[in-house]
Order: structure tokens, then sequence, then C-alpha cells
């Protein structure tokens, strides 16, 4: 058995089922591998930002990390990007990123760079594997790394002399730091400032996001008329019918002051100080009032569900909340946009469905409308990176083979990782993309006049994707995947009813 | 005048006339500056890849700098990977990073990330603006640090603040550091030399691969017998008919150890002792026999032209040499391949074509075959991070309008920065773009052999990009480039001939 092979192997028994892939020479001995030790599922990616993106989106969906497989430091570069996003999102990854074999580096050949330099940025554990012996075991401390709580970025770097040498075998798995609940005393002085009688909020970020949570927060709501608040971008929250709804903080500044401008105590499960998400001259980027007060139930790494739970019973609160979004038919409106487009996608969501958004200015429509859709995940674009949406899906598609994948898409954003729809299409991948096709970067045509900038002719042509447009349908079928084009409510709805009712990737162009 | 208007009149000062760009938020203000300070022309590419590839592309040859727009961290980090090779090419590049404005980084806001250490793999020279009135000054530093010869990657961190405060005006350029002429002593020293007897050779690197290094190189080859070789890799080389030739370095180490095994002194012109692309288990990976004694005659910042032509000087070489390669047209084989593709094209390049090659196993064929073609210049990937031929064509098509760039493209290292042909056709670049077909990672196929790993069907599977296989032309016709497919050679025959006839982008897919 080599290194490779106790690698896998070791991946396998702590639990890693998937390896997202785009390898080269120096990772050829744990390609083989993958035959040798089965229970390690390989997807191929045709660059590496889908590679990364994909264990985002199967991480917050699988809750365990996948593997990574990337080539030498530019193919880490290449998913640098998306793992910035993942990281975000406290999802788990264990990056594998193979290297020179150990005596090669000395000579400086043309792939040499400095891998830990990419890697530190993005990873909150890097090591490199010393000997073909260590590997295992270096494999199950990079899991443990990637399982600590809430989520981590682990990256193992594999010089291919300890995967092409001989190995002793697969070694144990490590013993997983699970989410600590938070002491009663903490559960207490929250309790006493919720019956205190001031305006107080719960910012909720994590699994208090999830069905668990949302209802003993539900509880604590009614209880106290505290409100529930989440963040613009939060990595995964459960929404639709039957849930307990949480007010999203708006996108820009102005906006988000306002709706926090009452608060007099925000209570942080799981969660940061809102910010604004860009500065603007002149403009506070601090989002709550200065009289604002904030009292942490439970922070990232502590198990905020349990935390909401036992705040719940602490006050009293009722064995499960009134408080429920209802399902709700929103009638279209006549004109194709990104507001008709999620009234109609509203209306047919299925059950237990996850959407990723990656829409930017066009993702707006669909949060709005999917308020009252069947129950569903909503994942968004954590570290403002975009082109995570093609990827994410991917991910997302292979953690829940069950549950259909909905994408929001901007045709900007999804140029960047435009590649992902080939993954959908080799994989079968239950996805529909919905590209909404309004041939500019829509946002960056508010925050020119936001910034206060003044743009002339060369300017705007930056921000314009209209010369040439890009053909989503041509561009998705040269990868595989059915596509067609909708240019009215109608003609979307009959195509969004379409894909729905079969398996497999699809995609729909929206000229909005 | 703002400090964006401040650093964009400084770059046009300094002589930087392009900037490829993929800006956000936080660079409106850079942008906005492109129409109030006249000179500097934007190129928009659809993923910091084809940004940053576009760069090399055109640093090598305008032989002066490009500048890059990218934003922030994430920004700049899909466009590591072609810096990664351009810092392989010795290119110059400008990086201009947007960051948050100075204020709102302690807010940590998604979008922050350490910049620096993104950059510090690639970077030769760093820098983070403080405050508006320094930026000019920072811009003309950034300029003269990329100059440095042989060309070096300089990256200017710009927060939004000092882009949009009040600055004091352009700066004035720094004079730049001109490469300088070796020693009257090291040219006697490798004269002695070459008088001695000894099997000697030349490996050349940098200008000295322009006519006027090829020129000088050949009076010394001419008048004393010694080989002239290359790299595998070189950044760029002066080719065809009339021209002096040089051997280049196999790819494969065996070769590579056979082709420079009976060498005694290796003389160094701008280059580094040769060593393998990668470890092989059991293999050496210092390609120069043991006994190979190393001479510099010019480091790579030296001039290297300079230096050979006062060497053929001091050993009485001829006026001109005579050893010159000559125009000859093979009759293509009758199979599609990758040797009569490059049959077919070095009977149809335009002298004076710009060839990039990042075909992989599939560029060899054509590298044969242009050696006695019209006269061109040849671009390799140097850094091994496949992806960067397309973006390289545009950069090469926008340094030399009125030259015909033809690209040599795998399948699967084309689908990194396929975007770079929405580029091509927006700015309607007078490329051609060959993607040779095979459908698969083909030179894995061969390194998993050379490793010595064994593949099973899931490993095989990884190498394999047959399902669903890419229809390039309605990939290049959904971003606006004309393309056609051909499958015998008569076919590729005429379509060549057809782009080549016209102005403006064109794709052929071949059927290899």
């Amino acid at each position: 058995m080599n290194g490779a092979e106790s690698l896998v192997a070791s991946l396998v028994r702590a639990g890693v089922e998937v390896c997202f892939t785009n390898p080269g020479t120096s990772e050829m001995h744990f390609v083989a591998a993958l035959d040798r030790t089965p229970g390690l599922r390989a997807v191929l990616g045709l660059f590496e930002g889908v590679v990364t993106g994909a264990a985002d989106g199967y991480g917050r969906m699988a809750e365990k990390p996948a593997s990574t497989l990337l080539h030498l430091g530019p193919g880490l570069a290449n998913g640098l990007a998306n793992l910035h996003n993942a990281k975000r999102a406290a999802t788990p990854v264990v990056n594998i990123v193979g290297d020179h074999a150990t005596d090669h580096l000395r000579y400086d050949a043309p792939l040499t760079s400095d891998i830990r330099g990419f890697a530190a940025p993005v990873s909150d554990w890097i090591h490199t594997s010393m000997s073909a012996r260590d590997v295992a075991a270096d494999g199950m401390r990079a899991v443990a790394a990637a399982c600590q709580a809430p989520g981590k970025i682990a990256t193992l770097i594999l010089p291919a002399d300890t995967a092409w040498s001989e190995a002793s075998g697969p070694a144990t798995p490590i013993a997983r730091a699970e989410a600590t609940v938070p002491e009663g005393a903490k559960i207490d002085s929250v309790a006493e400032l919720l019956r205190s009688g001031g305006r107080c909020a719960l910012l909720l970020r994590g699994a208090a996001l999830r069905r668990g949570g949302l209802e003993a927060a539900g509880r604590v709501a009614e209880k106290t008329g505290a409100r529930l608040l989440c963040d613009t971008f939060p990595p995964r929250i459960e929404r639709g019918a039957g849930l307990v709804p949480v007010e999203r903080i708006p996108y820009f500044a102005e906006q988000a002051t306002e709706v926090l401008g009452d608060i007099d105590h925000l209570i942080l499960v799981g969660s940061k100080p809102p910010v604004s998400f860009f500065a603007y001259p002149g403009k506070d980027s601090w989002l709550s009032p200065p009289k604002c007060v904030f009292h942490v139930l439970a922070h990232p790494h502590e198990d905020g569900i349990a935390a909401l739970e036992n705040l719940a019973t602490a006050l009293g609160g009722p064995a499960a909340p009134s408080i429920r979004a209802e399902r709700e038919d929103v009638k279209p409106g006549e004109s194709l946009n990104a507001f008709s487009v999620g009234q109609v996608l509203g209306a047919i969501l299925p059950e237990g469905a996850v959407v990723v958004d990656d829409g930017a200015t066009s993702g707006l429509g669909s949060y709005v409308a999917l308020s009252s859709a069947a129950p569903h995940d909503y994942l968004s674009l954590t570290g403002g990176s975009i082109g995570i949406g093609l990827p994410m899906s991917v991910g997302a598609a292979i953690a829940c083979p069950d549950r259909k994948v909905v994408v929001l898409e901007g045709d900007g954003s999804g140029m960047y990782t435009a590649q992902a729809l080939w993954t959908q299409a080799r994989e079968r991948l239950d996805v529909v993309t919905l590209v909404f096709a309004n041939r500019s970067y829509a946002i960056l045509n508010f925050e020119m006049q936001r910034v206060g900038a003044d743009p002339g002719d060369q300017a705007r042509a930056m921000l314009s994707l209209d010369d040439p447009a890009v053909n989503w349908v041509g561009l998705a079928e040269s990868m595989g995947v059915e596509a067609s084009r909708a240019e009215t409510v109608a003609e979307f709805r009959d195509q969004l009813a379409s894909a729905m009712k079969v398996r497999g990737p699809r995609l729909i162009e929206i000229m909005i």
C-alpha cells in the first residue's frame, strides 16, 4: 500500500465520501488509488473553481467535508476564490494539493510555487506531509481540523513521493470536537435581558437557521416579542411555508441601518455584528445604532440550536411557535423580471428543493417570493466572490441526490465558472439553472452611483456585457446541458414546469 | 483630481497603454477615471484568469507592461495561475488590486481577505497605497519595478479611499534600470572556453531568442561548432525560414537526458540549468550529465543580445551566420492529427504571425512543422499552469494589431479560461484558435504510466473528457466567435485558409 492508497483509505474511514478533482501529473498516484481503495467517489471538474465551489455546496448540505484534489500551487490558486466563499460560509472542506516530490523542489522546476503561501489566506489548517508513512495520519488530522465546529478549511499538501512511496496502512479516525452547548449562566443572562422589555433582536447564523433552530427561535420571539434577523448572505437557511420566518438584513447600507435602527439589544447566535458589505465615501460601515448593546448567546463554535432551545425553555415559551410563513401563490407580474421570475418559481418549487443564489441583483426577487413557497433550503454567496452558483449546485446535488437543485445565476457571475455545466451533465445532476440575462454587471451600475463615481463611455462599457451577448442556450448545450430561452412570463413558466418534471440538468436563459 | 485619476494619469505618463480589467465596487473610481484621464485602453475580461493571461501575452509581445485591474483578494486569486505563468516568463505586469477603504478593513466584511498573502507567491514587488496623495508615486514605483530586466510582476493594492480621495496630481516617471551588458572579462572567458575544443552548447532564453540574439548566437555557433539550445518552454522565440534554428530540449526527461548527454560545457544566456518538469520515481531530475560544467555568459537581468554579439566579435565569427532554417512545405499526412495539422499550418501561416501554444501533447506537431514556416513568434506555456492560450492570444493581439495570432489549444486546457473567446469577439481581435479535440487530458495518460501508477476505471474516467464531449463550435459561437469543425485534413486546410483571409476571431475544432 502506497501513501496515496493509505490516504484514500483513511479519508474513507473518516467518513469522507466524495473527492472533487482536477488532477495533474503529481496527483496520478492519488487518482490511481481511487480504484484500489473503494469508497471515495471522484467527481471531475474542468476548472478548479468548480471543484472548490462544489466542495462548498456539498459541505453545506451534507454537513460533513468533501475532499478536493488540486494540482500544485496554480491548481490551488484557481480554486482559492471559492475557498474564500467556503471559509466565509464556515463549510468544512479537506483540500489535498499535490506537490512535486520532495527531492525535486530544490530545482525550481516551472510548476514550483509557494503552495503554503497560496493556501494560507483561505485555510484554517495547513500541513505538508513529510513521508509516505505520515500521510494516513496527516489525512485524519486534516479531516478533524475541517470538522471543527462550525466548519473549517483544511489543506494537506501531498508531495508526489509521499504518495508513491510505501506506507504502513490507513490510520484511525480522530474523535471530533462537537459543538459545545453554552452554559446555563449565559442562557439565563440573555433570558433576563429579554424579559427586561428593551427592543431586542436575535441575529441567527449557522445551524440556528435550520428548522430546529428556527423552531426554538420562534418560541423565544413569540414569548418575548424579540425580532428574528439573519445576515444578508447566510450560508444556509431553511425557508418557506410552515417555517418560522426571519428578517434578512438588506444589502444596501442605508436600508440596513433603517431596519436595525430601533434595536437596543442585539443577541448574537453564531453570528457577528452586522457591517456593510462595502464602504462608501462619508458613510458609516457599522450598521447597528450606536446605542445598540451586543450580547452573545452562542459563539459560532457553539451549538446554536441547543442554546436557543434552552433559552426558549428558560423563558417559558410555547412548546411550538405559531408564527409561521404561510403558503401563498402570488400571481406573477406581466413583465419578465427578477420578481415575476421569483413568483413563478415560488409557485412551482417542489418541497425539499435546494436553491442556490449567485444572482446578485436578480436573486432578490426570488428571495422575496420564496418566503411563501414550499419549504426548501436557500444557499447564498457568503464571501462576495461571484461565480459560486453553478459549482455549488454540483456539490449540493451530489450531497442530496433526491432533492431538486435550482440555481439563480447572473449572466455576469455565471461566466466565471460556467464549466460547472459540464460536470452537471457528466454526473446527470438534477439541477435547474436559471440565468438572468440582463447583459450587464447590473450591481456595478448601482454601485458606480453609490460610491459617487461619475462614469463616461469607457467606464460604462466596462459594466456592459451586451457586445457580444452571451448565448446561454448555446453555451449550455455545448457542454451537454439541455437549455431553452424564455422571453415572456408564460414561456418561463412552461419551461420551468417542464424542467421540474424530469430529472437531470436543464438551463433556462431568462431575458430580463 | 482624485487618487484613481492621479494613478491612471501616472500610468499613462509611464508608458502603460492598456488595462485588462475585471472590476468590482471597490474599483469603480478607477473605472470612472479611465474616461477622465485618456490614454489607457480598458479591455474587459469575464474572468480574472483572462485578464492576467492577456497581460502576459501583451507584455511578451509589447516588451512593456500592461496593467490589470482586479477586485480585492478573490479577484486577484482568480488571476494567480496565469500570473504564475507570467512570472515564469519574466513578463512585466503591473497589477492594480482594489481593496476595501482603509477604515472598512477593521470590520472584516465578507470580501475582506489577505490580499498581500494572495499576491506574494507571484509578485516580485507588492505595495499597499496608504493615502490618495501617495497613489501616483506608488504607481510609478510599480511600473519601475515591473520594468526591471528581464521583467517582473508588480502588485499595487489600492484601498478604495485612496482612489476616491483628493490627490495632488500625476507623478513623474522613474528612470528604468536597463539590462546591463556583461563585462568584457566574462565574454573573454567564454570565448576562450569555446576555443578550447570541448563539446559546448549555448542555452538561450529571453531576448537572446529574438532575431538579434539568434543572429549573434548563429555567428558563434558557425565559428566554434557550439550547439544552440532552448528550454522546452521559452516565453518567446522567433522561428521560421531565414532565422537561425535552435534545438529545443525535449519535455520528457529521458529524451532530454539523451539530447544533453554529450555536452561538456553548457553556457547559460539568460537561462538556468535544465531540470525535468516533474519528478518520476527513481529517475534523476537533473538533465545534464554529471560531468557538464556550467558557465554564465549573461544572467537573466543582463543584456543577452549584446553579450552574444560581443562574444561573436571576440571569436572572430562571420558577419552573418549561414546556418538558417529554410522554407519548406511538407505534404501533410493523410490522417488528421497534431502533425498533419502542424504541416498545414506551416504552409499557410503568414509572415509575422504570433503563435501561442497551450496545446500540451497536441502542440508538438506544430512546433516541429513551423521550423520551416514563414518567420513568426512562438509563445509557450512557461509555468505549466494550463489555460493560458486563449487569454494570451487576447494580449498578443492587442499588442500587435497588425499581426495574425494563432492559438494552439487543447480541449482540456482551453476549458480553464474559455471566457477569453468573448473578449476576442468584443475587441474584434485577429485571432485564429485551433482546438485539438482529443477529448481527454492526453498528457496525463502518458504521465499515469510514466510515474508508475496503474489506473482502474474510475482513474481512467478522471482523464477522459468524452462524456459529454464539449462542442467547441457551439461554445465559441455562444460567445460571438465564428467557428467550424474539421474532421479531415482537407476540411482543416480549407477552414484555416478561409480564416487567414479575413480579420477577426475564428475558431476551428479539430477532431483528432
